[in-house]
């Protein structure tokens, strides 16, 4: 074949796939349009109620996460918004299979054209939706993958990824796609290999392929040596896996016998459903955007979600961010549009621009602090103003709640180290009760490197001597001052990264609840 | 009046404005229609023909950048395509004015919705196209502003900037615009105060006003107290400025008498027509995106116009740095469309990523330097091995000349350093000839605030102490390894900073031309 040899992308979930490629982007079977445009109406009304039982159907066994995934596609189906503009033009003689493309089309290119990762992440599922539906009105089956296929392709629908028997192993290759969709997401929580951003390939691809999703990129057509290769970094990998689930169970320690705190990262309260609370040392960072979704959450919604953390973890710390929205997290109606999101108005300085929702925040998690041991922590802080501003106005939201005899109590109030001001320049910090270091964020400042920019991934580095030396002093500074250190990005889950973030002082990292064992296992091969 | 008393933007160009505000969005004039389709067409050709031998005119009086603008404006009405739709739709019943309205609507449109500022500045020069065609169409000449007004509106066309008279004072404040338009920076060199970014304002505004263009400001309906402290602080911004003019012509020098280098920004070749190279010490910084407009440059073109500069400048130094495209720099069919420009494809990354782009530059750049003292930098340096491969490609091409015998010669070459991980670790960069700070960027960065974003300008600051230290570490770096180390962003050239970068121990400041005199005075006051 010809084509690149080898293409570079994003890791999106770490593994090895090794297996024939299967194209997702073949064309759909044909659609043969009826007589009368009330035929093709009812044609497009059962195909809608098709795709929408069989969506039900897959939840049942779906869990957290992915049954999430199908109750979004199951609204969106029921939403007659959806469906108006393609029952218009069946209407105007159209008929079913292309009025609904187009109309799906249409919303879908609204998606895409956002500046916003978190919609164009979004495409993909309502790509999904308008496939699901075509494809019950062809009544033409999906062509199933083979066992331990490399799907390969633009991008991946939801329903496909939950379809496709992964116990046989494969993986997913995207030309474009995006670490922060669903499906990757999913993929990281089953352990199965993707990668992102390969970019468009100007060969048609076929035959067999190396997917190693632990370094990002794919090998086609490989040579008897890259095979050879290949396996000895999977099987290293596979046998990394396996001995990390013997760790698990256990307090974290180094090969030399230092105690490390491992913590989780949660983003949604259903998070902790999967987790033993024995195997962690708490919640390092439970992010509150889910709560922020189509809607402002009140605060009673608020409320019960903490309080169902706090009391899953017991005595063990829940450390909770207030809403970090921006950046790469709009929120309709709460953020703005930016040139540059990442670098803009998001984390604490937002909610210091909305203070009435910033409030409504405030009052859930000082009362949800009877139930638990929390711990609030502000994303984003860069001065130490905007610090005080925040810790203030939990000062007057207690005054309020006690005046009210509501019951509450005021938490630890901590700051994450991600604007590099802060890490620069920790002795301006020292009124906040602890530090967290939000390692994503503060590389890509420190690097100039977007974090989801594939162009510029080669900069973006959290072992970059410049990132270690920040997190080295900033863990020596608490380590002096008495302020706890802990850092809650995707590097304290990464055993490539592990050793060196240890070796620059950290002793209390927060991971994703899937990378627990194989933290716990790199951390026992450190001798620090 | 009602409506807010102050409100706050961001300075475009400092100075003092007291007067009347005058609407620039007053409505335009009545249109009456022709009786035929033929009469409408020959009335817009007749309005398109007199707009254009009015900006001809204008530029009889206009210089440098001002007759770039006017030339760019006339070469947009000559263009055929520009007024397509509007005969298109005159030929379809339309009368001339609404015609031509609602095409050149439609081409603000786009530039409007640009993610790129660049862009988004561009849309006030069509702007201004379509309101001097649309007054001749009318034939009622513009209402002039009483002289010392304050223009206020949201935005300002050129050629209204270039046909006021700013002899009496008079200032511009803008609810939109942006720092980068094409009038801000004739305000800059013409020395016109201009706040920019005020933000809608519920009420109708009117009455006198205090345009404190100097910290980005404007008080409506000021009191009696706040026009005694503005006159105040008008008179002391005045003093200073005549005072400095006495310092333009001798070196810089500190009160205690330490000699401070003061070298110039340029844009553009023309830039230097207007200064007299005895007042200062060499360009600091020449920048090449004048040359990317819109088609990529030729060799000779480059060449031509690094030799001007270099021939202009005798035996002082000219730095000039290789094109830093992206960011806020687009350069169609050169830079990508990206989430977060500022941390993406940018100055030397798209330069190594198009190496066939950037191979031009560099031989334009080794024949100049026989002309005069050529220093070359490279922008965005963020990884060693970035500096690496430049160099390694100015000496391939070094190589390729001397084998076709064409005379050249290798500059020194240097680093910006304003990515922090530069700033962190300066002693992974010792390979470079010099190092030359970036504030701008390195404040962004370091703050993780955009700078041309007004709703995090407040945390934007170069004297932010974290900036301030990774200067000092920078400035002791270069100092202890005999490295020249200069700094060549806006901070440089601002009275408030100048105290602060020199006691972080710089020596060599690069100004733009306006602000020189200002700097070398308050340097004057600085005692390090």
């Amino acid at each position: 074949m010809s084509g690149p040899h080898r293409l570079q992308g994003i890791s999106a979930s770490a593994g090895y796939a090794e297996g024939p490629l299967f194209d997702l982007d073949r064309t759909a079977a044909h659609y043969t349009a009826r007589a009368t445009a009330a035929d093709e109406k009812a044609a497009l009304e059962a195909a809608i109620d098709a795709a929408t039982a069989r969506l039900a159907a897959l939840i049942e066994t779906a869990d957290g996460a992915a049954a999430d995934i199908l109750e979004f596609q199951i609204a969106m189906l029921g939403d007659d918004a959806l469906g108006r503009p393609a029952f218009a033009a069946i209407h105007a003689g159209q008929p079913a299979d292309r009025a609904w493309r187009q109309a799906l089309d249409a919303e879908i290119a609204g998606y895409d054209a956002s500046d916003q990762d978190y919609f164009r992440a979004r495409a993909a599922d309502i790509r999904d939706i308008r496939d699901q539906v075509l494809q019950a009105l062809t009544e033409d089956g999906d062509v199933l993958a083979p066992a331990g296929a490399i799907l390969y392709g633009d991008d991946i629908a939801p329903t496909r990824f939950l379809e496709t028997d992964w116990s046989r192993g494969g993986g997913i290759a995207l030309k474009a796609g995006s670490t922060a969709s669903h499906v990757a997401m999913l993929a990281r929580s089953r352990g199965v290999p993707m990668v992102v951003g390969l970019g468009a390939s100007a060969a048609k691809l076929a035959g067999t392929a190396l997917l190693d999703a632990e370094h990002g990129g794919i090998v086609l057509s490989p040579s008897r040596a890259e095979i050879d290769a290949f396996r000895q970094s999977s099987s290293s990998f596979a046998a990394r896996r396996d001995l990390a689930g013997t760790f698990l169970a256990r307090p974290a320690m180094t090969r030399t016998g230092t105690a490390v705190r491992v913590q989780v990262n949660i983003a949604d309260p259903s998070d902790v459903d999967g987790i033993d609370i024995a195997t962690c040392d708490g919640v390092g960072l439970m992010r509150t955007e889910f709560l922020f979704g189509r809607t402002l959450p009140d605060e009673e919604t608020q409320y019960r979600a903490y309080r169902k953390v706090l009391e899953w973890a017991g005595e063990k710390p829940v450390t909770i961010r207030t809403v970090d929205a921006g950046g790469d997290k709009p929120v309709p109606g709460f953020t703005v549009e930016e040139g540059n999101p990442f670098l803009g108005l998001r984390g604490i300085r937002l909610s210091l621009a909305r203070p009435q929702v910033f409030r409504v925040q405030i009052r859930a998690l000082l009362r949800a602090a009877v139930h638990g041991s929390l711990k609030v922590m502000f994303p984003m802080i860069a001065i130490v103003e905007e610090y005080r501003q925040a810790a203030a106005m939990f000062a007057e939201e207690q005054a309020t709640l006690a005046a009210r005899g509501i019951a509450h109590e005021m938490p630890p109030l901590g700051i994450m180290v991600e604007v590099p001001s802060v890490a620069i320049v920790p002795e301006a910090f020292t009124e906040a009760a602890f530090f967290s270091i939000g390692s994503n964020d503060l590389t890509q400042y420190v690097m100039a490197a977007a974090r989801d920019n594939a162009a510029v991934a080669h900069l973006n580095s959290v072992r970059h001597p410049a990132v270690l030396r920040l997190v080295a002093a900033v863990a020596a500074f608490g380590q002096r001052q008495g302020i706890p250190v802990s850092l809650c990005g995707d590097a304290g889950g990464d055993p490539a990264s592990i050793p060196s973030l240890l070796e620059a002082g950290l002793r209390d990292l927060s991971v994703a609840p899937a990378q627990l064992a194989m933290a716990k296992a790199a951390i026992a091969d450190v001798s620090v």
